[in-house]
């Protein structure tokens, strides 16, 4: 059974986000991982266009009721018609999690993959989070390349 | 973009429809269709392996948790936790629906796929409606054989 | 705890589903059930007006992504934005499921009442089942009047 | 129609996070919002302990596949089957959002309901957010009492 990484992050990054996408989507596809994203463009087009780039599988999660528009690079397209709530889909459907950036979407996906646990959860660039008193909320591996990414992600957060 | 068709069936089948559903899943492997399925045992199981006995390309959509105990036929696995409402999903994500066989579970399939509208619908083996006043219900293509079936999936119903 | 009843049926009803449909919103608000409906047109609305004549209380789950058109006659609206998928919530909330003419969203909430089992399922004017042999598929409790289709969910289906 | 407002907060809370979520639904029942919550422990509970307090109406989106459990205090239950995917309908459902306290599964119901957009978000002793700059991300409205709390979402965030 194959690994299955979800790579998660907004529709309307950085140009440095969407170069971390890229080049996380050629190391999983080199790495022979099946990657699952949202299916929109940002990040989620660039991370399957890197898995394309290494003919990896790239599997695409849509929220919309049709494949019209859909990316060229996705392997497969699954239509969930079910709005953000497919966010939930993506992750359960991982065995790590790497969010790119920052965006309300990728939030939920962080959190929605944390409630459910037993999975590594990785940020490269992404936003932080701070409790109640004002520490850092911890459950969260920051890193500041693709390849830590990918390493920490295809390690099983070891 | 790959013509995806899904495939539907009881948990518990004849060994008439198992023997179709394999063969269905070898024709549509053959023809580089890709195949959605609900990644249970019964039909389900029987149309993966026979994909996978042509290299051909399946996804099995769980209703549960967990990819615990999915068929190793299967491509690639997405997990729902969203229990029947998953059928919403595999009907959303073909160009094509062949049911074998009849159960309640693949009956809501039929009925999503009709509801939603636009793709053809097509029935081997499988239960048989009647309206108000006792005619057959129009929409639904019934078949005798698995070549049949395929044939009109891939077909657009023309 | 109130018992919880699912009134089902097609937007583009008879004038017979229509008037069904309201006397049994009627019954069903003289008994004090809760009435759970899918918040469209047709008999959704009926039985929603039915209930309300009754001062009862009656719940509306939008496939969409607003309230905006939701009937007046709704004591409360969940917004579900997951389409024909909100037909799963509507049966697994319910401890026994009405349904009233014939459609394909219809036929999938009576499939996936079947589906999950346990509760009684009422049709009142709805499509009818064959199986392979052309026998009627048992599970289905035909009724010919609204009152009997409220006194048969209401005592559970014994 | 009513003005319908979700309470979100976690299982595992302070006491503190109790008698907010308490106190924050006996201010929403005296103002005849309907209130609508997740149907589980913690802040979920008490919230609906508040609002039946004074007589107010509260409905509970339940993540699991039964009612069995479910706080006496509700008006009324869902049933989803779809995990935290139900996190996604609660927001959907809602005028506004009252998050209390910090835990991963309310963190996601504030991300999906920033994602959705157009309605005001109060958090009132959460978590806090920071962007790549270390800077706040801006978008809830951070509050110190449940008088706060309730105020600005019933004045949809003016």
């Amino acid at each position: 059974m194959a690994f299955q990484v979800a790579v998660c992050g907004p529709r309307y990054c950085t140009d440095a986000d969407q170069a971390n996408a890229y080049q996380v989507g050629q190391l999983l596809g080199e790495r022979r991982a099946v990657v699952i994203c949202g299916c929109g463009i940002g990040v989620m087009a660039a991370v399957a266009a890197g898995v394309r780039s290494r003919d990896g599988f790239v599997v695409g999660i849509r929220p919309g009721d049709s494949r019209a528009g859909a990316s060229p690079d996705l392997s497969v397209t699954l239509v969930t018609n079910m709005g953000e709530a497919r966010n939930a889909i993506i992750v359960w459907s991982a065995d790590a999690v790497i969010a790119i950036g920052g965006s309300w979407g990728t939030l939920s996906e962080i959190a929605l993959a944390k409630r459910r646990g037993g999975i590594p959860v990785v940020s490269l660039g992404g936003w932080q989070l701070l409790d109640q008193s004002g520490q850092p909320v911890e459950g969260i591996q920051y890193v500041g390349t693709p390849e830590e990414a990918v390493t920490f992600a295809l390690n099983g957060g070891a």
